[in-house]
């Protein structure tokens, strides 16, 4: 069995191609909260005292990324967090049986976590927030045993999947922005995947320098550029290829990856005319 | 804006109908094992000190129902732990988009968690019990820097969706069996509600009692009855009907559900010959 994953930094040999460009760890994080509905809530237990409690919650974000709650008094991490502010919210991708869960993005967001009374200012858009993002919410948001509690993020755990984690400061994320591809994400890579496979295994051999690649899946885009998995005679590989510039719209990434493809193409030409 | 929600007990109308038989909490407990592949724990954060730190992780579950889990010794959940065992686990129900997260079957369980060395006696069948669950694992299961860890339950949460929740003992939790239909219930559901619509409704009105049920719907099923939501004028109404003997595969419940029907049928016809 591979002993790898414990070898010290220092042995594994050296990358020289120049980094791909992209999401800082921050614009991951607000990226996920995009499409977020629920969350795990921790909070420290009164009974057995001084545990960590974990528990389901429907969340929305305000501007600055804080997770939004409206939770019963008659909950148990409501008369936690009366007791103790100190929170946290795991809150990650969407799961499916497919996926292992290992794999998907996923932050933990610390901080402490109070009530926002009905005569605070932010009240009203902290509501608004929250019935836009959790429209059934409505049914039960004006019962007096129900209030909004906003977790004020100190700092963030950051793991997108096997390899790649780090800590980041909540200054960072609340200054941070969601990609503007978060929306239509799943749509592009379906698209590509479905109708391009062959275009994406050229972007594997000759962008993402898996020149073994048997084919490819499109795994992940964002303004930067996109990731992608190669099937190759040694195993599943991961690449990133960047954008030239970034794209903000699926018109643009539609533009570029057209453009990418027939780079590679022209230069298969240029090659077999030097033979 | 109804206040229902907070209305004292002492008010609400008393129900005189006998209790339908249903599985205790612990046995829904059991029976929400089952299923789960993830679950998010929550220990106590190191920096931020005492903050209850919430992370995603994949799960097994030994005889007892005591959660168990192959950790990094890299990850930040696993440096909690081994400075401070106590923890615990929130394990849901699969979610999907269609179903409000607050209305799924979940449950926090609450104990010590602490590191199952090679050299227990329990290490080869923690082993064994978590690599059945999660056969991906036999990748990186044997890297010295991953372990085993097994939460000792104390206490258990449960919440099985609006307005059913208690607290459940440890030692009820261990004596008690998932329900046998764990597996199939699902597929039972499917075949309900698709190809025996009007079975279902006929159930909601002369079964649960739910009269002017216009459509219903059987939303879960268990060895001791099953559970429906009926649509009415005056909004969705939800009840539950007992088997009239335990049953413990597919085909019993088939045989059961055949024989129900043929009752209400016979009651309907004698119910004319009266008129």
């Amino acid at each position: 069995m591979s002993r790898d994953h414990a070898r010290p930094d220092g042995v594994s040999p050296p990358d020289l191609r120049p980094p791909v460009r992209a999401p800082s760890h921050a614009e991951r994080c607000r990226t996920l909260i995009a499409t977020a509905r629920s969350a795990t809530l921790a909070t420290l237990a009164r009974d057995p005292a001084g545990y960590p409690y974990a528990s389901l919650v429907t969340v929305a974000f305000d501007e600055e990324g804080c997770p939004l709650f409206l939770l019963s008094t008659l909950a148990e991490h409501t008369a936690n967090l009366v007791a103790d502010a100190r929170a946290s919210a795991l809150v990650a991708e969407p799961m499916d049986d497919a996926r292992d869960p290992l794999a998907i993005g996923r932050m933990t967001l610390l901080g402490a976590c109070r009530r926002v009374a009905a005569d605070d200012p932010s009240h009203a858009a902290v509501k608004a927030a929250f019935l836009a993002a959790q429209p059934s919410a409505s049914y039960y948001v004006d019962f007096r045993d129900f209030g909004f509690f906003r977790l004020d993020v100190e700092s963030i755990r950051y793991v997108g999947g096997f390899g790649r984690m780090s800590w980041v400061a909540g200054t960072d994320y609340r200054k941070a922005e969601a990609d503007p591809l978060a929306a239509s994400a799943d749509g592009i890579l379906s698209h590509m995947n479905t109708d391009h496979a062959e275009a994406v295994v050229a972007y594997a051999r000759h962008l993402a320098f898996i020149e073994d690649a048997a084919s490819a899946t499109m795994t992940a885009v964002d303004r930067y550029g996109f990731e992608l998995t190669a099937a190759t005679a040694a195993g599943p590989r991961a690449g990133r290829v960047a954008f030239a510039e970034e794209c903000t719209t699926p018109d643009a990434v539609r533009r570029e990856v057209v453009t990418m493809l027939k780079g590679i193409r022209a230069a298969a030409r240029g090659e077999s005319t030097d033979a």
